[in-house]
């Protein structure tokens, strides 16, 4: 079911409590990987889920997402419960079912956000603004990737016939949800995912891959995230290291201020 | 309890089957900071719970442990529970409860590593080789540094009553368990917390912290590890953003041979 003036990232994150901790979500067409849905989407979800859930305290500052397993295209049920509430900080243990099954693990830590001294070690790349940046093609034979503005500082889609090996994995892309949709968490925890594999752009070829867990540090609070609006955030992203059949991505994802929104490192699985 | 003939860090991470996937373990006087023990140890004693498991698949890859209260002195319990297991990868749900209350959360995610293409981006920092490192003076007042020999390359505890900021919070020290001990993956899941907070070097001042949740990421299998033995590892650190309370930290774990062992983020609490 697809409600044409919901926009597609809402439509994605829809959930009917069914009491207990769980909610009811339904996968959807327009967030398709190669695989089952975009895993940026099914962080989200989870994320959602602990937003929405009547016990919740604060915003979101911490979110780990282990995909365990496949996700078809159909219904599935989230579990999000508060395992511990103190007065600043919430902890959530979140879980994936589809059929049965256990799809998806993760946990989260909301907190509330004080006025604090604040300071920066690391400083936004030097990048021209979006509005200077051309806004990529969209893709064929993929569905996730349209649902994005994307502006490719560096390291656009990689051409995958090429075969020959590049000396890094670097992406800098000025990205935005598509059609524009303000700023807030779950947004910002798909965006976080919103790379393509580091190693096809060290590789230049396609080789199978699947994200098996990703941590994202949410630096701002929900006001920081609304002043964002929906103009296009900043987001970079390299490969760390790759051995022994995984590889460690980064990325952080900056407003256009100059401020540092979240973190993120994810491992993923690849073959040979 | 302290058995002589037992390293301490094992003393630490002894734990007692109780069935149903439960633990139970103690926490030991060696291992105490300032409030309970040290951090690194609870995310060490939580991966040894699933690497005891008898239906433990492969060698650790991703662990997450969320500190969502306070331990005191004494027996606690962890469940280690295999969420899913695949042919090549296994999902942990991991908790602490401890007087009936739940005081850590996590997930890890075990994997079957096999030889594949492999690479890096990211390259050990040049610095003098640890034999040519002076070993830091012991601690006083203060329990868990003492466990390790530390030697600071850059950024040593830093003097709390100098009181001026510094422009970073960068550590590089080489470290190895006091006594020594060969390298393993719960050995490196400590390491990957041993590092004064590093709100305490940007400010120079005592400030109450709390590490509320840190993801580890282990890039070497058993093999690898066990090659490592009883040397020194370089471990990095830096502090990323300071923000409304919480800050982040990254790090690195590097082996002599100039492998990336491990990557880790945290996410710590700090007031005012």
């Amino acid at each position: 079911m697809t409600d044409a003036s919901v926009h597609p990232l809402d439509q994605a994150l829809r959930l009917a409590p069914l009491g207990e901790h769980r909610f009811r979500g339904e996968t959807t067409a327009p967030w398709a990987n190669m695989v089952g849905p975009f895993g940026g989407v099914t962080a989200a979800v989870l994320l959602r889920a602990a937003m929405d859930h009547p016990e919740r305290l604060g915003d979101p500052l911490a979110l780990t997402v282990n995909y365990a397993g496949p996700v078809a295209a159909g219904a599935f049920e989230i579990e999000a419960r508060p395992a511990r509430t103190n007065r600043g900080t919430q902890h959530w243990s979140l879980a994936q079912h589809q059929g049965g099954q256990l799809a998806t693990t993760g946990t989260a830590v909301f907190a509330v956000r004080r006025d604090t001294w604040s300071a920066s070690e690391l400083t936004m790349p030097e990048v021209p603004p979006a509005a200077q940046v051309a806004i990529a093609a969209p893709r064929q034979g993929l569905e996730w990737p349209n649902r994005y503005e994307m502006r490719f500082v560096e390291g656009d889609w990689p051409d995958l016939e090429a075969g020959d090996e590049l000396p890094d994995s670097r992406t800098a892309m000025w990205i935005r949800d598509l059609p524009e949709r303000p700023l807030d968490a779950p947004a910002l925890a798909a965006i976080c995912d919103a790379f393509y594999p580091r190693v096809f752009r060290r590789r230049r070829r396609f080789t199978p891959i699947g994200t098996v867990s990703i941590t994202t540090l949410i630096h701002a609070g929900a006001a920081t995230l609304a002043a964002q609006g929906t103009r296009p955030v900043l987001a970079c992203a390299r490969g760390v290291s790759f051995a022994q059949g995984f590889f460690e991505q980064r990325a952080e994802v900056w407003g256009d201020a100059g401020t540092l929104l979240a973190s993120s490192i994810q491992v993923v699985y690849y073959r040979d």
